[in-house]
């Protein structure tokens, strides 16, 4: 038997996220896991099941994604990936691929991930990044955005920034860094958040980019993130902001 | 009587192009001018036509583009163009507005253009950069790009680059500036050539950009580019790269 640690791009716009969840009423979109469990089976005959790093909401999109299956099939790493290239809809890609000890777990060996997601300054929303990110109509300050930032950064109880509902225990995680950045994406002004942590409560980075959102147009000061942080209930902090801005970056192992 | 000068953004993807082309059998996609056409009757409840700087191809995005169009109706520019944007599908929006003499005339008042050509450098195409990137699987030398793209700045007969079977008579154009750089579009290395003129022969930048392909890959020298600009012969250039990765940037005016 062989394990594989495969890393994985995709458009997420098309699909029901990493999971196939159930759905009242209404058609069904597809999972990512699903559709490369399919793929995989097509390559090697025999039923095989794709773990990931961790789970990713129907719209957000990832370009370092890391997942790891085990099959009896004698494949190479890298004929492995490019028999998925080959099968894979579009929207998916296998970046890398390699062959790992059988103890690798994409999720339990993951030591942490980071985060991206773009923020739209244009007057009108741009037609070629609408699937790729969020348009605020606002004007945002980014030395106010790295100033509320600042106070995010650390070993904190994040609970004002999981998702309500959430039945996940222990709240604490730490936040490496948070770096805000400006740039042009296909000639439009576009704000860049990129979080690095330990790990991420539900909803946690959506809910931290919602809030420097408000620290950004001014609505809140950045010093009232410490407040935030402090009161340990989601309704302190800003909006939820939509899943398409969203990309999974990166996730480090030791 | 007013006229507008527009400037609107589209996504080429689900278009024909910016005119309606007449497609033998299949069906037929719209055109970028019919739908802008059909909204701004439903705003201005009279006929209109917009008139572009130039066609663009079907896949062909813009960024910049500009148009006019004549009407009676006693709108403001900022109202038309807010009026538009809520008609318009998302893959079209009008970017700025401004009410210009009656003489302007978006093509013939035109000076000169600027396009852009993203080129993938990924070992795999990028699920977010398909329809706005062209994947090459070679690894480009920019360096010699540079080289060769000097060759073309000037004052020069660009029948090599013209679209064989292209009625225009003259050929001559003047290149302002060709820059080449890479850049990271949603974490995937781009190479960027943007090409500036006082105008464009029919198809001319995919073809000048195929040419610098083969230089980048190496397959034919940067010297060579002086050699297929005096043969005036479209089967001494490069192949004619894909629409999908080009955007009509700019549009002069004096």
């Amino acid at each position: 038997m062989k394990n594989f640690k495969l890393t994985i791009q995709y458009d997420g716009t098309r699909y029901c996220g990493w999971q196939t969840q159930p759905i009242r009423g209404g058609a069904r979109k597809r999972s990512i896991q699903q559709t490369i469990n399919r793929c995989l089976r097509e390559i090697v005959h025999e039923k095989v099941n794709v773990f990931a790093s961790g789970r990713t909401d129907s719209g957000v999109h990832a370009s370092g994604q890391v997942v790891h299956c085990k099959t009896n099939a004698a494949f190479s790493a890298q004929k492995l990936r490019r028999a998925l290239n080959g099968v894979l809809p579009r929207d998916i890609r296998v970046s890398g691929a390699e062959e790992v000890g059988l103890t690798f777990h994409a999720q339990y060996s993951a030591t942490g991930k980071a985060y991206r997601y773009y923020i739209q300054q244009e007057e009108q929303p741009a037609p070629f990044l609408n699937k790729y990110s969020y348009w605020s109509k606002f004007s945002l300050n980014v030395r106010l955005m790295k100033e509320g930032a600042y106070f995010l950064v650390g070993r904190h109880d994040f609970a004002s920034f999981c998702a309500s509902g959430s039945a996940v225990g222990d709240t604490v995680r730490t936040i490496k860094r948070i770096s805000i950045t400006t740039t042009r994406i296909f000639s439009c002004r576009v704000v860049c958040i990129e979080i690095e942590g330990d790990g991420f409560l539900y909803n946690m980075v959506r809910n931290i980019v919602g809030t420097l959102l408000d620290v950004g147009r001014g609505r809140i000061s950045p010093q009232s993130m410490r407040g935030i942080l402090k009161r340990k209930d989601r309704a302190a902090a800003g909006q939820c902001v939509p899943a398409k801005g969203l990309f999974l970056l990166r996730v480090n192992y030791k």
